[in-house]
């Protein structure tokens, strides 16, 4: 027998960066936590322990620090495509890099009404993210998002379904709807005005729940990636993953009391997890993104 | 030798209630986390396993959704006060309950320029809590928030500090500050407009923070806490728990690079833990609250 | 513009079973955390609402725990093959299952130098896992092993590498090496007594990890995955992430004292990851399995 | 109004240190998970800012390091005194000193059949514990240990218990029991055989698990305690806390399926808890150690 060496990567995950700009009175927090992978001529260092082509994963973390400082942070997407560019350009071993960025939202303090210039409070585990691919030729963008958290108390229904044998869940009517989002989306170029387009992004997807009477949590997946595609031309392919959090009606009767959708049991595990992707019509595949 | 037993109390613990007021066309959301424990004349369950005096958790569990049902949520600390009442006046073997009740934050969504009637999204992991003590006798009302991340880009030292054969941290005269408060506050009674306290409260210490310039935390958390004493009439004391999350600047000397300030690691272990209690001069102690 | 609806699936994640075998005298546990995924006919809810054809997630849950009584659990393999062909075979509008399986062991305790018969302490994060994927037409079935945490005290090295402008690493010629083991392996049928095939898969990483002296941890991947193929006749393919654990030696040397690799700092984040595939040379591709 | 600063105190919380041992050619290895409290003369840093008695975490930090490799790790209940007794005695301004310190167990990995010299494993959350206070004239050491997870599948019910309008549980007769063991233990001197003792109290608790028919945790809980007073002579007081990890029996009636204590679905939350203290009748109380 023999073995063969397949696809393989390295790199360095979770790089905390914090990086304040402070060329105005009011600072600016960029709060990142950055992820590095990168693959290339590395079969030396699995067969022979031989690392001559191998950049220390120390050496990644030290450049996300660098060009943090000599570049800025900006948008994630041009953080990361700087890093991803800079890897594989700088070191022939190297034939692509993927850079996930993930940006933690820090909101200003109001001090006597006023916004405070350098105190920040941070507002909840929704995260922006991006993920940068670049293998030398073609360069490919994903943005996302990453844990909002999103509730519909009524307007949500899930009946029609198919009965088996081992089919027990009511019929329900009216139900508590909630999510925790988790969508990419990929550009069709790099020339996109990022902050702006994660802005209509994330406005399309929350207005998509807030205004789709849901049949059913696949429906509700396919109005929030119609509506993002709609609302942002330049991109070419979104994916979901909503995981269904459960909020079970208590049944209060042995009390001898109702519940008309009022008193809930939210369940932890299990839960439903439904996914999706939707492409415009027009766009090509990039499986090299993802 | 003889073995005693001594103090002892059980309960649930983590009981999740979602309770959505529907009265109006637009809705509510109380969205709990409920940990009740008591304690009384429970030393047969565990010397012989006899049980007749055991209010089962399940039950604690029932009641908190029934109670949700039959009066409504409103604010926290009424919530846990009517629980608390509840399971020391109708049970003989119930001396002391203590309910805690911690709340999560959703803000509705904005829709096509309005507040939507129905449809939320989460706001973050700080939660407002409380902790109420019964005894048949007396009750006290301790209100809290927790895990409300309070950063300052500047305004912090930390210099003149005590050296010893151990120390070789350098003075900082320019910092970042960072904490994750946790504070409990107890009132002087009962009779207090729970939400509008709660709003003072908070405001309180996330504008020490803010207008405090830093020579350490401690002294951040004694102007947190005074400020919160002198803005809050009732309260008589307060207790704050204020870790350190570390910011260290990067060193980039090595790559020709200067550090203003602005690109920070962000460390999650080991961190500081600073706490203090401060209390109002003419309160008095009241241990049985904690 | 239009939009189409691609690759979609939906199930229930996380469905917590504890099964018991109570034929014998001495008890044995089954405790497994079940995912199940399905993909088919789903288009009709994603665009209108029409759940006619979908099987709810409470019905998969239930087939689930149903299953465990009709059938037993046995190894995972079985329990999760059995799964998938039934949500396939069974609903015309499911064209393939996934069932993810993590078991979590559980050790007799012993009583009097005896083996307890029902009571048990549970060991540790690492899991048992299988992967099942059926279509109607193929079946394919990966097992894998998570979350086994492997420390080396000597016998690892890292240098010789890249160094660039970032480069600051030194070279270490003896290092602390320790990972948390994610390996998945697929097998090319589903005749294989599974029990037996986990257990050599296991003791192959478990030793290449203890004999190999490691140049790099990639050197370690491979020779984990190349001892697994040699041991394992009837696996084709060998996927292995390893998130490398950084043990900082700590400079003590401010202190008057040396540190010849015996204390060392253990830190979070960032953290290397080392990810590899490795192939019989005469396997074929399975793409539908992954 | 006036305010006054009452109960204080500051650390480093989660000091990650690994300690090897590399005298013998069989290394053995010391995972320690540090918390460094201290109280004093601190008024004038929450005060004024006024750090000249501050010693700062950092330093606390280096001087778990440095006494690592001055002093050896050994039992850590031997550890703790050396750093708490270090604290307080080096620092007029440090009149107290807590450490806490956990240990997590390595098991020696197999190799040909043979001890490896210097590979490991790591086996579960189950940690072993101590907490030391010394204020200068005295000094108390508590052990514990903490997610010892033990399970009975049998030889447990709930019977008999208290009812009111809320209860709806059954009684249960033969029901799975399961619970994470945290358990603290004060010595009554410092002259233990720390190792030994700690051997003989992780069997009484584990034996008096299994050999106890259960009627209530509470009654497994006291059966724990004395147990461990009877078997560590030198044992003052046991406290411990025990969730009730609910393991539900599914009702597979809907299915056509009896279920006779062999399904059980695992739930989260909420979940009982179960705290007791039990002391031996002639031992003083010691409030300082907790």
């Amino acid at each position: 027998m023999g073995v063969v060496l397949g696809d393989n990567q390295y790199g360095k995950a979770q790089i905390r960066l914090m990086k304040v700009d402070r060329d105005a009175a009011s600072h600016v927090l960029h709060d990142l936590n950055v992820s590095v992978t990168l693959a290339g001529d590395l079969a030396a260092t699995h067969l022979d322990g031989d690392n001559a082509g191998v950049l220390p994963t120390d050496s990644q973390k030290n450049t996300v620090y660098a060009f943090a400082r000599e570049h800025g942070v900006g948008e994630i997407e041009d953080f990361a495509l700087r890093l991803a560019r800079h890897f594989v350009d700088a070191q022939p071993t190297i034939h692509r890099a993927r850079v996930h960025v993930e940006e933690s939202p820090w909101q200003r303090v109001t001090l006597a009404g006023r916004p405070a210039p350098h105190s920040f409070t941070q507002t909840g585990a929704e995260g922006r993210t991006t993920t940068v691919t670049y293998d030398g030729r073609g360069e490919w963008v994903r943005s996302g998002i990453t844990d909002l958290v999103l509730l519909s108390s009524t307007d949500s229904e899930f009946t029609g379904f198919l009965r088996d044998r081992y089919t027990t869940l009511a019929e329900a009517d009216d139900r508590i709807l909630c999510t925790s989002v988790n969508a990419q989306w990929r550009h069709g170029s790099t020339e996109v005005d990022w902050a702006k387009s994660f802005e209509t992004a994330r406005t399309a997807v929350v207005e998509a729940f807030a205004d789709t009477y849901s049949r059913s949590l696949q429906q509700t997946l396919y109005a929030m990636g119609e509506r993002l595609l709609e609302a942002c031309e330049g991109v070419a392919e979104v994916r979901l993953s909503l995981p269904n959090r459960h909020h079970f009606l208590v049944d209060l009767s042995p009390f001898g009391l109702d519940n008309p959708g009022e008193v809930f049991h939210v369940d932890d595990r299990p839960y439903g997890l439904i996914e999706g992707t939707l492409l415009r019509d027009d766009a090509t595949a990039a499986p090299e993104a993802w």
